[in-house]
């Protein structure tokens, strides 16, 4: 990857209140912990704790607390900032914009755009992408390559989508919403009704709505309504390789870590955090602000605020003392054997079951 | 979503024995259950429990049962028929083929079919679909956009692949088997061995069999066998990120959830039931009708009809009584410690392992 | 799937110390076990406790040790090798070869290669393939259909990307690199900071970079490093729908199984073995050689050559202790229960956590 940011730059970006040493390498070409850094790369003080790696890192810049007191070494130059991660953060914002800059207005020829689907101004369509007809697309969006919008779809404005982004017929995104790779937004719900013992079907006419804001992670899937609105709230952010069944509700904010699953019809409040690979079964509510650990499996509604653990799920404070007593079953059994000899009582055979 | 139908549409549709009230919207423009229905929507009574709430729905045509004996109010129309959710459902169809007409036949300028492909009668093949070399494709078929199906694979009669579906090389599908978005289905087995301290691919030399009526969800991924079959059963339908390993074979009306998966040459019996995320070890055979619930993992046979839950797989009833039990596991130790204290034992420091 | 092989091609190709029999089918058509085996099928006798299964199976083919004693059936032909098996897959790797043989050399129309891409020699580029600017593709490589290679990316030699594998701007693969239909490598890290009650994103400014011999499975996501590298050691084999998050490392020669996951920051060492759903959380260290078995959870670090099971993950030999010991819990409760009747111990009514 090409970073490339003269002192001068960097200077101008991040406002030093003061500056230590010179010489530094005429351009920082990367970024790295304090431990991890090599010549030309910056580097920061972001955590106190780290403060002796400043001595002996070998970062060419590096961002410091106004309070550091050391001194650089030579060809080492030093910026002192009100507060460095922050600092760090504005220019890993300016290195993604050179990154990752946004396209320039156009459509791709090789696009097929239904004459009967509506572009808003100022996209971009890139190679491949195929809108189908009464489709919406708001303005200054982006749509990356093979990116397939389907029939009266609505898109917002400033979307981002990164390749092969799919938007399936009748579904709405809002404002600034994000789809990487393989996002699947629109799949049939899975439902089904047993008839002579075959499974037939039950028609998924709904749709999915992403509201503003809403980021969906490469691969993932989230299936339609079977009838209404499967919803996705403002603001929520949704990882890799997730799953979200039909009728299902998240509210505004909520996280959903990598591989984690909702079944139908069950319901996130708002600021609600699923780890990776948690599972929520169907038709339950999952009150505001509730953690769901990794690897959760939830079969009940659950109140505001609980933190969750283990599988079925029990509030973090049972289930971590669980996991200490369930270490030590093997003394207990063999404690209530030495009480049971100690009274002379016949241990009971145990049941089979 | 533009649902329209007008209330002489709905009632040709439904055949209501009885008819009350009049003047609702001149068309049903959505559905809705009976508490979130607005006016312009129908909704419908299928299960007694919710009787109350036809009194206050807000939807402007109800179907409901004929012995229902509310009245409907000004601008309401109540329709009884014999069984009110068959009748939603028989709705719910109509909307369906309106929503997602068959597409008429016809091969798009862009998709790229090998002269050595042989092509059934009326298909429809979208925009961008590749089919290679040697590959059949049955009549009545529907290839969306982006399908890809390799070299020699066979295609059945009244398939409908939405968009980027892929079925790999020499791979075989039956009659009306639906494949969704970004399903792959014919994906190298995951076999090696190790030599030298590296893992050297196992060659996996076998393809895959979707018997008639199958269905594959988004994104999941169906294996081909090492040699030989992996094969999946008629009428068996697969969700959303589901992982099916080389050499497995499903029988035939199985359904598994999302996320779930099976390691390599596991056999499931007719009418199995995978839950959400279970995970099924290899080489393993689960008896018809077993029922395996979602996070549950499974390390060993299951016989016929078994209901399965935790991870490893416990039978249900041993597995709810356990739940119930480890969470009284904090009193089961305070209780042996006052057994030891009131007989004057010492406790045996816990051995730590 | 056409595979035909004659008798004299099998013969040059294991050369067998010894034949008996004569007069098989004029080309062996498929592979089998030999108790799966059909007259036209090569079968071979791996493990010595399928010795009974030769005299009865109906392989025209059978590749035997030389101390096997009967002889074959009329119509059957043994070949007696001194490794059966290794010589099995001698035959397979042929028939894989006939299956999959290289595309030759050619880039496809439709591919669209910006100007700026650099082209190694000997390339097959697929159809609806794009390589954006910057992009340097390796000699021999070969990327099937609608391959997605992005800015600046670098491609090593002899890499197989099989159709729609993507690899996003700046990614990097070694040499002898194979991605599956789907695969992800280098989406977007998943971090936010929460300001104000909306989480906002952390630049993912890094890259991923794949050594030397990786396989990623069908619709896995490898994302890319918030800064710096997230990598993936020589020889490692990932499986199908596998999430691996920011800045994770793995060494050389891991095996991750199907769904399994790993948070960001997460390093395993060399040989390392994740099973099937597996899952680790963020900032971990893996020792080298370490086993963290099917639906395992991993919440600190693992010490090299453990091998853990259960979740929160447990030593093997402990989590096997408790899952038998949790079965007999129902007993234990009753244990306790008499003891304390025979004490005259009122029991302590249970706290509820």
């Amino acid at each position: 990857m090409d970073i490339s940011f003269s002192l001068d730059e960097l200077t101008a970006l991040v406002a030093p209140s003061r500056i230590a040493g010179a010489g530094a390498a005429a351009a920082i070409t990367g970024l790295a912990s304090l431990a991890e850094a090599r010549p030309g790369d910056l580097s920061f003080l972001g955590n106190p704790k780290y403060t002796p790696e400043v001595a002996t890192t070998a970062a060419s810049v590096v961002l410091l607390p106004p309070d550091y007191t050391g001194a650089p070494r030579p060809g080492q130059v030093f910026l002192f900032v009100a507060d460095p991660s922050r600092m760090l953060a504005a220019v890993c914002a300016r290195i993604e914009e050179r990154l990752w800059p946004r396209p320039a207005p156009g459509i791709h020829p090789t696009a097929l755009i239904d004459p009967a689907a509506k572009l808003g101004a100022n996209l971009y369509i890139g190679p491949y992408c195929i809108i189908e007809a009464g489709a919406v697309i708001g303005d200054n969006t982006i749509l990356e390559a093979y990116c397939h919008i389907g029939r009266d779809a609505r898109i917002g404005h400033d979307n981002w989508f990164k390749p092969r982004a799919t938007v399936s017929d009748y579904c709405v995104t809002g404002d600034r919403v994000k789809l990487f790779v393989g996002a699947v937004v629109g799949g049939d719900g899975f439902g089904f009704e047993t008839v002579d013992g075959a499974h037939r079907k039950i028609p998924q006419i709904g749709n999915v709505v992403l509201e503003d804001d809403v980021e969906v992670g490469a691969n993932s899937t989230i299936d339609r309504a079977r009838f209404a609105v499967t919803r996705i709230g403002a603001g929520t952010k949704i990882d890799n390789l997730v799953q979200i069944g039909h009728n299902c509700q998240t509210g505004r904010h909520c996280i959903l870590v990598s591989q984690s699953g909702m079944a139908g019809s069950t319901i996130l409040e708002d600021y609600v955090m699923l780890g990776g690979q948690a599972g929520l079964a169907g038709h339950l509510r999952i009150g505001r602000g509730a953690r769901i650990a990794a690897q959760c499996g939830v079969l009940s509604d659950i109140p505001a605020g609980a933190i969750m653990f283990d599988s079925p799920a029990l509030p973090l404070i049972t289930a971590k003392k669980i996991a200490v007593l369930r270490k030590r079953l093997p003394d207990l059994f063999k404690r209530v054997k030495s009480i049971e000899k100690h009274l002379g009582i016949e241990e009971t055979p145990p049941t089979h079951s």
